[in-house]
């Protein structure tokens, strides 16, 4: 199978007759058919482990399923020469989650009104990060849309949506997905999906979706039953690694290659933002993002478009930002964690765990004048040297934030900012971030300074993941000996009193914090010497005995002094 | 301990004043004594988990040993809390073997007299792998020496050692060593490998010397006691792969760095041969690969010498030698075993292993042509798409042969070419390397058409151990059904019948084809369309149907057709 820039191959789409075009990669099947309508249809044996079909049969909303037989060939098989009825790994909808059928979706039918939209240039990126499920009390897309216009005239100009990808139940950060390709049911599925983009497009927000390349989750999971979508060779703290280099890699290449360029091409997502992708593990001569890369630029020459690919990285590696003709693997932009603890610990945090690499004001001022607070010095936390020198990078390159969903979600008790610090110090943390000569992004409720904590919690089905969540959860945190409980991750509980609550806005002292926050972001828009990222007008200089950071911006005439 | 570009510091060293100074990375011991002299001398607890004395007890010449007690803290310990008495890990004499105290040795006494010697440019290294056992039949440094009228006669310009790093036993191929620092006993020690490199450089011989990086061997390795030099985030095909970017790598990468620089520095190496680098997983910002490039620039800035770094890479990934100004690792050049594999299929060898990816004279023509086969095509054998295009690499970046130590000793029985092919093909073999724009290789012996075979030996003391490894080679070739059985790699007669035989030298045809190999060595070096290596100025075009290959070759006005 090759990749179509144009359109979706991987999968059942359908094309301009109308007739559904299925390709399943399944090397470790010996026959394949697809269930829909009543019907037994046999798919094809093509090369490389592909099986295909063109039929009439299936329409749009069809449910469907394929059965297969294993070959018996391979050691990852689970039930040897038996049959299996699974839905389909590259599914668009599963409208009864990830134990159901999938059910037939046509990519080109929606409606879009957003022509006007040209995209939004990366300079211009203030991004708001959500949690579609906790933003709202509905915890849907189309709710999301309901907010659009107080996002736009809180003046941040792209929304995040932590990741959408179908996972287990009702309940999760987004992190556990099984379906890459499919919207999870109970935000709306994809045409909702759509729907929210548009609008967004519409109102003049660009929309960025949190993707997860590196794992799959654990409940649904029946990747291992079609091919070698995972490798021995290396570990993620998360599960088994995806297989970027090992035998029989270039499909699962592929089936991630194809999910990025649906999300931009077929859904009008402006930006991914790529979870970990330090647990993306590929020693190919070609690395899978550089390849991502390639094809997301064959990509923006069909669409006219500039899709951005934004990544999480832990390495302060500028080889992944770097452009790939001097050897980087050519990402837009990465986010800045060492920005946000120097910043927290600035802010009176304690040095534990992986604060215990900050000093506070001065690691502050390293980062804004060099993004990256380990370029190659020893990290205690670590234990070895950490990092190297990102000064060829430009500012836009670099996301920061004072929270963000896991700084919060990974506290024992899920506090938000607000409830860890003074109402001034709020408003300094703010202007810390919206100062920066990076990209800034606030975690919803940031900007009326909601106290809801933000939990974690799941929402699986199988008693024994449900036990080993929960106390993993508790082991996490055991040394912690707060006297508090560590809130279990299943119980609905968790997921409600992590939701955000609207009413704050009308009371005081959120209706202050958010005005603070709107005049902030128009200052940062209105001035030059804030709003373009050039590193080389920027000076910090930390004043550490008196805990004070001098920050010097400067754009022609104009000098700002924080 | 920082390094010092002019001196060795890790392990035990003479300083100017005639003291040895120590330093002993142990960062599970929580107290630690060396033994000399019948002395117990205590180390102090330094910063980083290194231990340090200076000390004008120990002399050159003594024995010496580490006594220290596990702290406990780890998981890696053997002995929890107990006393351990150890080698030095960077013993630079092990006398006895792996087994026994190491001998204090003092780096900067040997008289050189290759003062005249300026070094080998890149582009002129013609290569002679030999394996000091087997090479004669003394099988050590000294009488090596005595061939090296015969090799500079042939026309070589550079010999290139298997490793001599202390292994377990008298026989092994070298890459089962356990003190990167000790020159094998067995060879003769520290002092008469320097003596054979001072005599190379004075008959005009550069030596390269193999060196192991990706593991260690299995006997007398007692890393695990000191310190965390392995992670288990990775594996290797031979043992725990080598921490060079977990917890604590920076002791562990300047334990190799010092290694390389070692053997620069103090025995006048003129290029390392560095083992299967694939195998070395580092995920740094920094690979461990441009960090000793860096220190090996800075020591070149010291001596005035070209140092070259050569690899064995199975990825085909040019960023290994491409320039670190473009994001590469700056290694000087790498073996193309694909250049082999082409070569041997040509010469009709069967397409089974690695083989099968091979069809012949068309892929041959590819790697004269592209140096790489396999620059982004599907590979069948490894089952994806392999490689990127090393087009922007210079032609003395890449190291070809017609057989080495591993192509030869791995097969079931180590039958070299010459017992496989008829003698014009062993001819035409050499021509097609001698002929190729890259740096040539030979293995000993091939240049007389040496019909011994070179098997695969060790000399192991742990019966486990023999019976692990005996048992492993009869798995590898179980397939082959051959009806011959695989030779006892723990037997004297293994080792004995792979030493070269002399004496053919004399005899028909062996004389004629060492005549035949000086006259093609002496065209090389003659004609510059054969020996500049512009890769510009080739054109190799295959007639399949004929397995017949053109191959062109010019400088200026003159032409070559082979």
């Amino acid at each position: 199978m090759e990749i179509d820039i144009r359109r979706r191959k991987i999968g059942l789409n359908f094309n301009e007759k109308g007739a559904a075009e299925i390709y399943l990669w399944a090397p470790y099947a010996s026959n394949v058919s697809l269930f829909a309508n009543s019907s037994e249809l046999n798919l094809i044996k093509g090369d490389f482990g592909y099986w295909y079909l063109e039929t009439s049969t299936v329409k749009e909303g069809d449910e469907y399923y394929f059965k297969f037989q294993q070959s018996g060939e391979t050691e990852h098989q689970t039930a040897d020469g038996k049959y299996l009825s699974r839905a389909d790994p590259a599914s668009l909808w599963q409208k009864e989650g990830v134990a159901g059928n999938s059910t037939a979706f046509n990519l080109n039918n929606f409606k879009w009104s957003d022509q006007h939209w040209k995209g939004l240039p990366l300079e211009d990126f203030i991004i708001y990060e959500l949690h579609t499920g906790t933003f709202t009390d509905r915890g849907d897309f189309s709710s999301i849309t309901e907010k659009l216009h107080y996002l736009k005239d809180l003046g941040i100009t792209a929304i995040e949506l932590m990741p959408v990808a179908q996972f287990s139940g009702d309940r999760n950060w987004g992190y556990d997905g099984v379906f890459p390709f499919a919207t999870q049911n109970s935000y709306g599925g994809p045409e909702a999906l759509k729907k929210l983009i548009n609008k967004c497009h519409e109102v003049g927000l660009a929309v960025v979706l949190d993707v997860v390349y590196n794992h799959m989750g654990p409940e649904g999971n029946y990747f291992n039953d079609f091919g070698p979508y995972f490798t021995d060779k290396y570990q993620t703290p998360w599960g088994q690694a995806i297989n970027f280099d090992d035998a029989n890699c270039d499909p699962v290449r592929d089936y991630f290659i194809e999910n990025v360029l649906m999300w931009f091409r077929d859904f009008h997502v402006d930006a991914l933002r790529m979870d970990a992708v330090h647990a993306i593990k590929d020693f190919s001569a070609t690395h899978i993002l550089q390849d991502i890369k390639n094809h997301v630029n064959q990509l923006s020459e069909y669409t006219g478009k500039s899709h951005q690919l934004i990544v999480e990285l832990d390495l302060n590696d500028p080889k992944y930002i770097n452009h790939p003709g001097t050897g980087g693997y050519g990402m837009d932009a990465q986010w800045v964690d060492e920005f946000h603890h120097a910043l927290r610990v600035s802010a009176g945090q304690e040095p534990n765990g992986y604060y215990a690499d900050f000093n506070g004001i001065e690691h502050l001022a390293k980062s804004y004048n060099d993004a990256y607070v380990y370029d190659g010095q020893y990290s205690p936390h670590r234990g070895k040297k950490f990092g190297a020198k990102a000064s060829a990078n430009e500012g836009k390159q670099f996301v920061v934030f004072s929270q963000n969903h896991d700084q919060v979600g990974n506290r024992m008790l899920g506090e938000r900012t607000s409830e860890l610090v003074s109402f001034e110090m709020s408003k300094l943390l703010a202007a810390a971030v919206f100062c920066s000569p990076f990209l800034p992004m606030l975690f919803m409720g940031e900007e009326y300074g909601e106290t809801n904590r933000f939990q974690f919690f799941t929402s699986h089905s199988d008693k024994e993941l449900i036990e080993a969540v929960r106390k993993g959860r508790k082991a996490e945190f055991a040394a912690f000996h707060s006297g508090e409980e560590t809130p279990d991750p299943q119980s609905d509980e968790t997921f409600l009193t992590s939701k955000l609550d609207w009413n704050k806005l009308s009371r005081h002292p959120h209706r202050n914090l958010l005005q603070y926050y709107k005049a902030l972001i128009s200052l940062r828009k209105e001035h030059k010497a804030l709003s373009i990222l050039n590193r080389n007008n920027i000076k910090a200089t930390s004043l550490a005995e008196q805990n004070c950071l001098i920050l010097q911006r400067w754009h022609e005439d104009e000098r700002l002094l924080c």
